[in-house]
């Protein structure tokens, strides 16, 4: 399997190879091969090259197995125009690979629910998997741009029928594989584009009769995360919203630096990336947390290789290492024992069968 | 003073009562003269006329000085076409008096801290006032609409900067009369409509030197809220982004029966309604609780009215209603009486001096 590594910005060089060195070491157990190729984005490919996502970066991804993402972004290049920023390129290559589905999972860890800013009965056994549209609407739309000689200002959001159509399918099909439970989240009685999204989801509900479909409001939404997140299954909605949305969840749990994320098309090639971002303010010290990076490369292994029991392994991997009180100093577990970013990494290979 | 009531649906009339009575109350003890106007909107407005908001309701708003509205919805008209929406009449009154800023005060009660689904230590103290831009962006922008046969849509985000100009002023002046902090919300690393704020926001700072100003991208907003929301002061933001955000909030203190806002232009005209909803389930039973609709008129006599003594009089007897251990059922006081919505509106007005 061809992997192509974009360490990216901050601490995503230390993450990445935190995740290589798991990865290596379930192919060893597995006999696969692994090949790794490691290309520029963000920040780094701005310093290097003078664009955030360089043909070449585009061109690897686009023969690539998979793609593991760390981090883009930073203060340092917080000024540049536009075009040239760092998340530029994250959008770039979501975009130029048409990886129209993201996928973020919010679980409790539990020994990390007590570190949660919600109360432990409003959080524990939360387990929510939200699916974002995510190469339309705001983030892709023309026009996109200033008018009347920059005294007003305009952004679209469009979408096509098809791609809300392969996004709720998207959702439908994780409910199917989970709780069976899918949470429609849109703006229809503002939004034309969400009375078009509420079609959809309502005449794909007709070829899914074992999955229970709700409507929800955004912003009421954005409200039962907080007072009820355990009512949740799967929620499917476009990418503003999800974007919200999802990192509104990624809190919940107390978490955060453990949460993975997948962003996938249809035929299995997909870019997995930590939900955290490029903490540059602690790069370079070996104590960034590399768990999220390593649990996206376990949704690497399950979403674009169809490696279901290695994922698990590495998922168990994970669980044992925190339980057993092995933690970086973001976390915050009772008695545990801190340690950085590349003896958390070997302590899930110890943990690995 | 002419004062519009527009009570709407479900609940709507049981606390506009309850608010009226408290104003007359208020009226007698300081001398002031308060004349009441009702008039039709959304639900009740299509039952009784066809329509979310007949052109009298609009005229009668635009000669008052200010207006009361309850709630409007419920799944009665859920099915109804668009342009129909009891939700149209509230976009429709907004945008016909021109109301641009909603002022949505999120203020802790202690009495209610421990219902919140955050822990106490989190929320504690927590006193933030969101400014959200309310007649433009994507509520208002067209082209909002179906194409290609149906195989496509769009809707349209807009802002001149004009519009722009005068909620950063209003988020500025509110920091001001608060703790001195404004923190602008927008999505500058993907909309150009962001970045055109972003830069209205740094403009107008020139003039506010005592204003610590920061901003902060709306995903990351999402997640403070709940991970630190005693960090903020005034939040302002556009349309969209203050929906969400500020019903995301509301949730924060466990009191969003509670909580009142205010929906002003410049001139002082402004249109005041609780936060909740009409609650349809609960309509007519004497159970819904009166404070968000009284808080709000309030607020009235406060910024349409100049009345400061008046509604801060209004505000400590609130307090002290529920202090003294008064409460609705939707409230979980710890060793309270539960009293019904007349009985709760009686509590206040005895409570004011
Ligand atoms: C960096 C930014 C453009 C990006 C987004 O908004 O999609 C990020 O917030 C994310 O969610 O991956
Ligand atoms: C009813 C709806 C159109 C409205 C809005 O989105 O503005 C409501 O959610 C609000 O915040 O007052």
């Amino acid at each position: 399997k061809q992997i192509i590594m974009l360490p990216g910005d901050g601490v995503g060089r230390e993450i990445m190879e935190g995740a290589k060195a798991v990865l290596n070491a379930v192919a060893g157990e597995y006999h696969h091969e692994f090949i790794f190729h490691e290309h520029a984005i963000g920040g780094d490919a701005i310093d290097r090259y003078g664009i955030p996502l360089p043909e070449e970066t585009v061109k690897a991804c686009g023969s690539a197995d998979a793609v593991l993402l760390g981090a883009v972004g930073g203060p340092k290049w917080d000024d540049v125009e536009a075009a040239k920023r760092p998340e530029r390129g994250l959008l770039g290559i979501r975009k130029s690979l048409g990886l129209f589905a993201n996928l973020r999972p919010v679980t409790g860890f539990s020994s990390l629910v007590h570190s949660s800013p919600l109360k432990t009965e409003i959080v524990d056994g939360c387990d929510i998997l939200i699916v974002r549209e995510l190469t339309g609407g705001l983030y892709f739309g023309t026009p996109s741009e200033r008018r009347d000689g920059g005294n007003s200002v305009v952004d679209t959001l469009r979408y096509t029928r098809l791609e809300i159509e392969r996004i709720v399918e998207k959702g439908f099909e994780s409910a199917m594989m989970r709780n069976g439970r899918l949470t429609s989240v849109d703006k229809a009685n503002v939004l034309e584009s969400s009375r078009m999204w509420r079609e959809v989801v309502n005449e794909k509900a007709q070829h899914y009769p074992d999955v229970e479909v709700e409507h929800l409001l955004v912003d009421a939404a954005a409200m039962k995360l907080i007072t009820n997140p355990k009512q949740f299954d799967v929620i499917v909605t476009e990418n503003l919203f999800g974007d919200i949305l999802s990192d509104e969840a990624s809190v919940l749990t107390g978490s955060l630096g453990m949460l993975p994320s997948a962003s996938v098309r249809t035929d299995g090639v997909g870019l997995y990336e930590p939900v955290h971002g490029s903490a540059p303010d602690i790069a370079g010290q070996d104590i960034a947390n590399p768990l999220g990076m390593i649990l996206s490369s376990a949704m690497m292994l399950r979403h674009s290789f169809g490696m279901e029991d290695e994922a698990e392994e590495i998922e168990r991997a994970v669980n044992d290492t925190l339980e057993a009180g092995f933690h970086t100093a973001d976390l915050d577990l009772k008695k545990g024992r801190i340690v950085g970013t590349q003896e958390m990494a070997k302590k899930v290979i110890e943990n690995l069968s």
